[in-house]
């Protein structure tokens, strides 16, 4: 096909980007969604429609000619790293992956270093590191200010900034795809005021899940002056700090934040349910200790009772019983995927394999928001005025797959 | 160099495409040869070879601004491996391996799940997956349903097309280049025509070669009017589906089918010879079954039969003597390499040093043809006009790589 | 930022380029500098700094439209691998791995035949190879003469050249930086004569260092007519052929070669220090035959010989007493990094870490030229007239990263 872009659209989400600040993102790094301001993450989620938009229309949304996207996962993922490579691959950078050793990228001076080394071409950096709690977004943060500095002494031509792919804190690409999801399914911020969210604990035969999604989901969906209810079983809470956020957020959002260690209280009249396996705060942080101090007698120990503790709560699951408790029983299931699917991926899981069958198609676009919401967020990092270039793009008109619709007069391009 | 086309070769290739009814192909995938049309595959060759024309010009043969080719390769394999890698590049796509277990991926939601989040900006997806009889064809067909069912359901902008790189049925890329190659040194159909081909067994010192290039050369080369003759020690059968289409593809053609027991009577005359060894499809059935149980033991008890077995067929060699029998002692020896070479790579194997030794050159060229065929492949499956987007890309005239001829009046591209 | 190049340091350096003679550069390999031309290797510098100086007025240098890379490392690699893939990026190419086992490869024949194979879209082939005395620019000739070969045969449509990024002999990219660096902290050739260079050995915890810094270091540095002084404790020589290569060159350059085995006589008023560990030559040839042997006892054995002799020169190490007999106390410290940083990264190591904190942003910087060196080097084998190419890309303008400074009249680019 050649160009077909419903311009409209194009027009009007462009003139929504106007409206919004985005000077601070421009140079900076998307750490954590409470760091950013309402308009910066209304940005993110507008640019992320534009960049659809484009795509869907087959307009060449390439705005670097080179340029590197550097990825550092300290654990396997096939998803992120497909998303990140996908945003970039949308932009015009290539990936390089950087496989170090898990432990070995560890030190100050050696992350200063390889920062700097991996980065003359970079435009940006993309890091999950997710394991350790209190380790994460700090060397997230090390390797910031190492090519921060780097720049400013003249060895990096540029800034490489940086997106968070995961930390022990905040999921911020996950959890602003799901946002993203929400809006368009509810119809924009103005259908989501009022609606309950229930973030449950959910039972999982597997261990140690990163606490990075409930974190990120309390976290900014109390933004949108949602009813966030927060349910897990004693013992699995999230960091305080977060929920504070999440309290604050309500607060001034005109929402509400409450917990319960009840599932069943958790989803009555919920508008959305997000059912997912965590582990408990406390044991991340004591696991973390004994990685530190190399005891792994001690960690072989820890996680056989948190295997036995989880398997006390496998009534913790999203059945059909409870999925009928919902709003009108059509409450919107959200996950981050894979989920742990009763009787097809384990015997007892996260949730009942008819109602997953139920909700794949929109669980699968609830995914799929998330290469485009890491591509708005390195753009918004690496241009100043993105509604210029974006126009410009859009003006530009090059195709992203040439077309084949007519052979005369046609533009050289 | 600048722009230095062959003009009069790549008109009258584009002629010859323009001759073909190609619409099936678009928007689809590539499994096995027997499931194309003659024009079809005739439009494959075709496409390689203005492909080649162009690249042998300068002439840029980018079609896609931006996008992704997924490689999925359940094991190692760097001819392959780069032969995807060499066609996405020049088509302007950037590869993305995923690199799962061999086992990980196999269930059913996983391969629906997995292959749609791969997929977001995916133009195609190439899967070699030859190692179990009766899994490798299934899984892509499972990868490729996902994927279409996404695309129905709005999650994906697009429907990614799949080529089999191998799989456990057929080889299509390593036989539509052997093919490419005979239909250069032959001069075209025509001159194929009542060719005797020996596609023949050979002893090599490993075991469990995948069945899929002898399986694939007789479901292709009976097509084109050929003498076809099978080759191989008792035990050493083929899947006899294969065997019934390369009969009724013989019949079609005006070709024949034959099958002997003799490497001798096979190479006798025969104007090609493709001597390669490969693994009994009854034992290949059997350690498929063993797999799945887990019965390790047996497959160590299989191993040792199957070199056993292996062992009492040394003297199926591609030797000096047997070539002396062929056409004029002249015939044109194939192989989809690496070989076995006696007293190079191994103490006996597949064929003699001098014989390898004077085939190298034509050998190589037979391999330099996957690249062009495999994108040959992805472009016609992806663009609804070849012929339009061809005579576009000349028209274009952009060139790969940057010329220096001149420099007054030089058009900005 | 939209274009913004320094065009008058743009148009000095391309004057500067057009003054040499690289004529013997195209479609030729990059293996040790001392096969080089003093033309040929300003003429890398000169590239370097063109590309450097576009890069940083945003000006796309994207010489390519398609094309590969290709890497080969027999060793782990996060820097070199970057920075090959920063400069395969930054001039189009994207870089396609080879990840055979460390000895699979070795083979004529299979040398000859990979090389081929994976080389049908291969613009460059970039090989570190520097494990084994003997071996690793043997290898890399073995790889360009079949790749000549298959290009002579009508295998490949074209040569790829070749760029050593560390062989057991030189490590020309690093070099080539290090003088990069030298040349624009000295203030270019006239800066450098007579200025006094310690190329010295110094204590490592590990052992087995590649002997091709210190020795592409008195190979190249000797050419520049500065006085170099290798230093290494008794036991530590280099190849004596790389020795009488310094010596030639320093008698035809006006400067001087010498040798001592005491670090402070080296130190002794230096302008430039390079303290650096490495194996004794004659114990990494032991090495290479003992593995060829398969002698595993005999290698631990070795290897335990080699730290306990290292030991014994603890005090070869770059401490704050030893820099302030240099010149004025302010030589310029070079390192390839990463350095063994005392109580940093190791008990006892090269440098005291007052010493190598003081010269971070030097050391970044030196480092910072490698990938353009690497790109020129390229740029200067593929390109048959680089002074027009170059002139040709700034004509075009293209922005490397999309402008946003303006909209009206827009040029569709």
């Amino acid at each position: 096909m050649d160009i077909n872009l419903n311009v409209d659209r194009f027009n009007g989400l462009l003139y929504e980007l106007r409206q919004l600040d985005v000077r601070n993102m421009y140079n900076n790094d998307f750490f954590l969604t409470w760091e950013k301001t309402d308009d910066e993450l209304k940005a993110v989620w507008t640019v992320a429609d534009i960049l659809r938009t484009l795509r869907e229309g087959n307009v060449s949304t390439r705005v670097f000619d080179s340029g590197l996207g550097i990825s550092i996962f300290r654990d396997n993922s096939t998803r992120t790293r497909f998303s990140f490579a996908s945003a970039c691959n949308m932009l015009g950078l290539t990936v390089q992956d950087l496989d170090e050793g898990k432990s070995q990228i560890a030190h100050g001076e050696t992350v200063r270093e390889t920062a700097n080394m991996v980065s003359f071409m970079a435009d940006v950096i993309g890091i999950r590191d997710d394991m350790y709690i209190g380790k994460g977004n700090a060397y997230m943060h090390a390797v910031s200010d190492a090519v921060q500095e780097g720049h400013r002494e003249g060895v990096l031509e540029q800034r490489p900034t940086l997106v968070n792919l995961q930390c022990d804190i905040d999921h911020p690409t996950q959890c602003m795809a799901d946002m993203a999801h929400l809006l368009h399914e509810f119809g924009g911020p103005e259908g989501l005021k009022g609606k309950k969210v229930a973030m449950t604990w959910a039972y999982s035969p597997s261990y140690g899940k990163p606490l990075s999604v409930p974190q990120g989901v309390i976290g900014l969906f109390t933004r949108l002056g949602m009813d966030v209810v927060l349910a897990h079983p004693e013992g699995y809470e999230v960091m305080s700090e977060v929920e504070e956020v999440a309290k604050a957020n309500a607060e001034k959002s005109g929402g509400s934040f409450t917990k319960t260690n009840s599932m069943a209280e958790a989803f009555k009249d919920a508008d959305i349910v997000y059912p997912k396996s965590w582990a408990p705060f406390a044991a991340m942080e004591q696991r973390t200790k004994l990685y530190g101090e190399g005891d792994f007698d001690g960690i072989k120990k820890l996680e056989q009772e948190l295997l036995a503790q989880n398997a006390t709560h496998k009534d913790w699951t999203c059945s059909e019983e409870l999925m009928k408790t919902t709003k009108d029983g059509k409450a919107l299931y959200l996950h981050c995927l894979p989920a742990d699917i009763t009787g097809v991926s384990c015997e007892a899981g996260e949730v009942d394999a008819s109602v997953f069958d139920r909700y794949r198609t929109p669980l699968y676009k609830q995914a799929s928001f998330k290469p485009y919401v890491i591509a708005a967020m390195i753009l918004l990092s690496k241009f100043d005025k993105p509604d210029v270039l974006l126009e410009r793009v859009e003006h530009r008109g090059r195709e992203r797959k040439k077309g084949t619709e007519y052979v005369c007069n046609l533009p050289i391009l």
